[in-house]
């Protein structure tokens, strides 16, 4: 008797801003568990907006998605059924999945043990699962982070630019400037330590905004917005600074040729500038002892985290679309699916 | 009694493409030797496409020059007085000095002694100079190349491009693409061993040009030309390419919010595309070592040198036009201005 489990998937490729119309909910047959793969029951799920790119054509770090295939998304889940000796029934896990109330783990991929339940289960799918080791790796690795840099993070209200400021901070940068919008996302900020906040929204030179937050200019921009933003910064980049290109959200609705483009690149040899993309699956085998650290920081305290909560399977493609268009709520946006154990 | 030097200094900032009205010869009286000093008689000079950046405003890892004031080039001389214990009268060097008969070592700044007179002393300004280390260092520590790597070198026949698809060649790189216009070029850039040369005057889709000629993309792009250039490569970097920012000489005329931007920025973050800026000057201590390294391949004929010669001081800013206008000549631009000793 093959299980069912109710899901959402590519209704139609998305133009533009996604509707919702370009998802569909329906009930579908699970694929049986061949050696190494396990069953789970999902309990949460994010929406995430790097998977915009996989809506439609287009450069991305995974093929784009075709009609009928099941919308990407972190999941923290039971395993009920396991044909995978490092799993067993009843443990709690986070992995790739999607938007649906059971998925199977194919046996490769993204998949962890959850090691502890001194956080909330939710927070593994956000500042200590893929946001916030992008945070992590974009500043460790990436940005060779050192003490008393200047950081500038983009989109700092959501779960990576957060993470990214309050990791910078508590790795010994002498200052972090946020972009955001809003008094109160900045106030969250400055609460979580941010040293000042630049209101893209309430500037029409976002440059001189940029300039008059800094002391000096930056060292690292670590980026998750997209090119305008990239552009203005460059001009305010220091001596060997670095650029972590971790997302792009406000040029994944829009076609390569209308998107704006990085002219101010004169900067990278006048400056010896590094610009930098990040896929944080590539450091998936350094995640446990970054997610040891980063869960001591938010135990103490050191790092905040912050969620926007949805309830139910139906309600994931709003909170995707919220995403892009949504300036009232901020936080990791979380899909409560199931029950926690 | 002062001593008097012809020289050549900028008349009014250039706005677009500089013209002869840029410049003006003038005699000036030539700075006393402080501490460290010493005088040099120019023997041969470069026109640099970098310098263009500072006959007008804008980004530069140096200020812009004033009306004036001296035009920068790399000059081969003759030491004839010093006060600096490093050098002696009838020394050889190559140093950062300008357009003029006799130039003023001011203590500090690019200078050294040419070791060897094994190869044309103009070569010290050329593969061996500024351009070939660039080329070496931008290779080596910026793109980090790999033997087996796929490399793309833009503007393929100067001089620095066409040191560092030998190099590269020479380092191991798999294959070795170049982009340049006109069979001559292209003949010359074949015979220096690359492996296939990109007119991109004959072709309306540059990018479809590039991938036909690759193998499978790129893993390094050794980029001498800006903006337009590398966005055509961008959609072709393999998995963990790496861009050199090495020069921008179709931008250098134009100012930044006209500039082509970059748009297929998308492929960053697909792709872990890293780039980077580069000032070879950062590289100087390591200079005499590298030095000794390509001046054994020069010399082995494994990297080729070309030419192309002006005669007199007062050719120089017809050279450096050349630069920027002339297609029937190619290689490195050598004024030449004193006798050989």
């Amino acid at each position: 008797m093959a299980r069912k489990t109710r899901r959402i998937v590519l209704a139609a490729p998305a133009a533009g801003l996604p509707t919702r119309a370009t998802f569909r909910m329906e009930e579908a047959a699970l694929a049986p568990l061949g050696d190494g793969a396990a069953l789970v029951r999902t309990i949460c799920c994010s929406v995430d907006p790097g998977v915009r790119a996989r809506l439609s054509d287009g450069a991305s770090y995974a093929p784009p998605l075709k009609p009928g295939e099941m919308i990407d998304a972190f999941c923290v889940g039971e395993v009920i059924e396991s044909a995978n000796p490092r799993f067993a029934a009843g443990d709690l896990v986070a992995l790739g999945g999607g938007w649906a109330e059971h998925v199977v783990f194919p046996g490769r991929g993204y998949i962890q043990k959850i090691p502890h339940r001194r956080l909330p289960l939710s927070v593994w799918i956000g500042a200590l699962g893929v946001p916030g080791m992008t945070a992590w790796f974009g500043l460790k690795r990436v940005a060779a982070l050192e003490a008393g840099a200047r950081v500038l993070v983009t989109s700092a209200a959501g779960p990576v630019g957060a993470t990214a400021g309050q990791i910078a901070k508590a790795m010994g940068a002498a200052r972090v400037v946020g972009v955001a919008s809003g008094a109160e996302k900045a106030d969250w900020l400055r609460s979580a330590g941010f040293d000042a906040v630049v209101d893209y929204r309430r500037t029409d030179d976002l440059g001189a905004a940029l300039a008059a937050a800094s002391d000096g200019g930056y060292d690292v921009l670590f980026d998750n917005v997209g090119n305008a933003m990239i552009d203005a910064a460059l001009p305010l980049m220091r001596i060997g600074g670095r650029i972590v290109v971790s997302g792009q959200v406000a040029d994944y609705n829009t076609p390569a040729a209308e998107r704006p483009g990085l002219r101010n690149t004169a900067y990278f040899i006048a400056q010896r500038l590094r610009m930098e993309g990040l896929v944080v699956f590539d450091d998936l085998r350094s995640f446990p002892q970054a997610q040891e650290e980063l869960s001591a920081m938010i135990e103490a305290g050191a790092v905040k985290t912050r969620e926007v909560r949805y309830h139910g399977l139906e309600a994931a493609p709003q909170a995707f679309i919220d995403l892009f268009t949504d300036q009232s709520a901020f936080g990791r946006r979380i899909v409560e699916i199931g029950a926690e154990p």
